[in-house]
């Protein structure tokens, strides 16, 4: 008998290990956080000797989920603004806000909860682009949770920086205080083609190659940044950026809802990914993300939730849900994002795009034990006829009910374990009313 | 003192009364099965004995919602098939499945399921369209619930009747049966206009001028349903059903997703309702149904989930949410379909559209205390800045906690109350292996 941590025996593992399968009674075995053995689970019993184990009998065992583009320290603002035209929502509406009560204490409570909602909902790693990110690093290391956090770039002062210079050496503080780190990465973030100048954009690609980095970048979000670009630049953003040096396969482009056929050609081409945000999209009315045609082009598509102010939820289960049914309309045809696709958005392809595929992303062996366990004995969610089919259609993250990091549980039968939820929320109150009355 | 069976207190309470507010710490008195007053909570202490009390002061208190389209019927079938065009999927899968498998039993069983799904996520009333209504009645009428049962009609014969005398003789004996009733009542419901012929539909005509009965159909599905009407008919199938004396104000047309501009005048000018199912149209890629502009229109716009085939759940909060960001992605508006119309929708609209406005569909004086209350003291739901668009955009439906129809309570504390969880899991159990190895 080989001794192991913990054997986590499942009744439909779902590896997204590149074929669109359900393992049936299928046991994981995890030693000091990764993931050692992947066998049946009657084989199992009789090979594995085991500190604890865990039976997901009515369960659907999936990777964890890896949110690839949200703003976590945004939280505290959660449906403060609705059903408001794009410009009028930023300017009369979450820029004030922001300039009001963006500090360390609010990233801190607002990334905490953010922090709480992903875990709960099954995210196990999230690729954040706010201020503070120091502070957001703290926060996730004390969760367990997984996160690449964004070395915000703006040409603009805020409460955090004053220039493009002291953004650049906040961020390669936190970058090489944090480069050994197995769980909290560090990527490049500048906003987004309109709000960072060509300088700047310099110094980010000259910084990427240097350190072999990636680069988290709004791109392409509506029409009107195109225009603006093409009048500014004479060329559409993507361009310019192409011309920077931000265009390889190092890029994570967010939102890309305006592309041309070359342009998809030129991100297949070069290896970049994007993160398709469909539920920010269709509220802020920024068009449709050509989600197919992508996959078709070979492009590296992965999922974000975007920040609870364009979203109010951290939920990228729905998003996932969202992304596959919204790809249907987009592409006229009720085959585009099928649901294991739709699930290596929100898992491998992810990790592909953060770099970190050798370490998580699916359930394979050599692989950190990241995991998601969705309960599906509801009356909401039976019968079963297609694990696979059933994990993005059919359940929602309150059916999540125990999330693994690195082989340690940070949610157990949908209680978190690692963070307090009543003084989260007691703390969220408090800020909620400040605001309110603010 | 005045004395009330049950008072009801919320400290947000949204009436959808036709202003887009949440009223705060007021309290619902209930009596009989009815709303006798609303007033503020601390007059109410003061003016009212009652027999029980109920105080939500952690959560969102809305109308119960209506769904106004489903196959509830259908529900053992869930997830059966997926990522299909729809001729495949019908043809391969769901008609093969319902050749087999439909009889009294099934329909028990899987309307039984369907209404735990339905009760469960704040539904209290639905608009059913399916075979053996007469067994769908029965569960109804055991499980507390309110509903439009279809008198279901095809040119085919299926295991319920052979032809469209026996379809119709078998829903005019329901309809007398239930006639009195105030939870079930029965519509007209010829199944599309591709699958009745004129004869047939000339008597739904007669009939619902008769009986003074809504109509519920499918129409306008898809392109392709178009296409073979004018080809067989010579005109689009709502022209066809014009010309029979089938679009007027009791019609009630699913799907719409193919509407040219003199179509919408036509079904505004009449006061005819539809129900725009967008997961389901986006599932099978049918088209978008153009909300806003039916809205702009003054065409009474409702919503439905379908079937839990074409849908995987019946979840109208979710529908309602897929409605509002999805209209305005498809009305490139980011105001299109705001947060209190899409309440609506989901219930006075519904309402309307099955002529049981007088008595549901919003909290006001003279209605039914038919109400839904959802929990948002979770971190995935905090904090709150706006009610309304709280209820549409920041709730899933595990967060709903108790369920209200004429005074009764369906499910509290996310308990059923009238059925029995355990016995419908384990009759869908066995069910699922039959049908899976069958």
């Amino acid at each position: 008998m080989k001794h192991v941590d913990t054997l986590i025996h499942g009744t439909h593992v779902i590896p997204v290990d590149g074929r669109a399968r359900a393992l049936n009674d299928t046991a994981i075995a995890v030693h000091e956080g990764g993931i050692v053995d992947i066998l049946p689970s009657a084989a199992a019993r009789s090979q594995y000797s085991f500190d604890t184990s865990y039976t997901y009998d009515h369960h659907l065992v999936i990777p964890g989920l890896i949110n690839a583009h949200t703003h976590a320290g945004m939280s505290l603002f959660r449906g403060m603004a609705s059903d408001l035209p794009l410009m009028e929502w930023l300017n009369d509406h979450i820029w004030p806000a922001e300039k009001k009560w963006v500090n360390e204490d609010f990233v801190r409570h607002g990334t905490r909860l953010a922090i709480a909602e992903m875990i709960r909902g099954g995210i196990t790693c999230f690729n954040d682009m706010y201020f503070f990110a120091e502070i957001a690093a703290e926060e996730v290391m004390q969760s367990g949770m997984r996160a690449h956090l964004g070395m915000i770039l703006l040409d603009f002062p805020t409460a955090y920086a004053k220039d493009a210079d002291e953004y650049l050496d906040k961020g390669l503080d936190l970058y090489h205080r944090h480069r050994s780190s197995s769980r909290v990465q560090c990527m490049l973030a500048p906003h987004a083609p309109y709000t960072v100048s060509d300088g700047p954009l310099k110094r980010v690609a000259a910084l990427a190659n240097e350190h072999g980095l990636p680069v988290h970048i709004h791109r392409h979000e509506t029409e009107n940044e195109i225009s603006m670009s093409l009048e500014q630049y004479r060329c559409r953003p993507i361009q310019r950026l192409h011309e920077l040096g931000l265009v390889n396969d190092r890029l994570v482009a967010v939102h890309m809802t305006q592309l041309q056929d070359d342009e998809i050609e030129l991100l297949a081409g070069v290896g970049a990914s994007i993160v398709h945000c469909p539920q920010s999209n269709l509220k802020l009315a920024s068009g449709f993300c050509p989600v197919q045609k992508l996959l078709d082009g070979q492009v590296n598509v992965t999922l974000g939730t975007d920040s609870n102010t364009s979203n109010h939820d951290l939920d990228l289960l729905g998003e996932m849900q969202t992304a596959a049914l919204l790809a249907k309309g987009v592409a006229g045809d009720a085959t585009a994002l099928p649901a294991h696709t739709a699930l290596q958005c929100a898992t491998i392809n992810a990790a592909k795009a953060l770099g970190i595929a050798d370490r998580t992303g699916s359930l394979e062996v050599g692989k950190a034990a990241d995991i998601t366990v969705i309960d599906i004995e509801q009356v909401g969610a039976q019968p079963l006829y297609d694990p696979v089919g059933h994990a993005v259609y059919a359940t929602q993250r309150s059916q999540v009910c125990d999330v693994w990091v690195e082989g340690q549980l940070l949610l157990h039968e949908g209680q978190l374990q690692t963070l307090d939820a009543e003084s989260i929320l007691a703390e969220t109150r408090d800020w909620n009313k400040k605001i309110s009355s603010g």
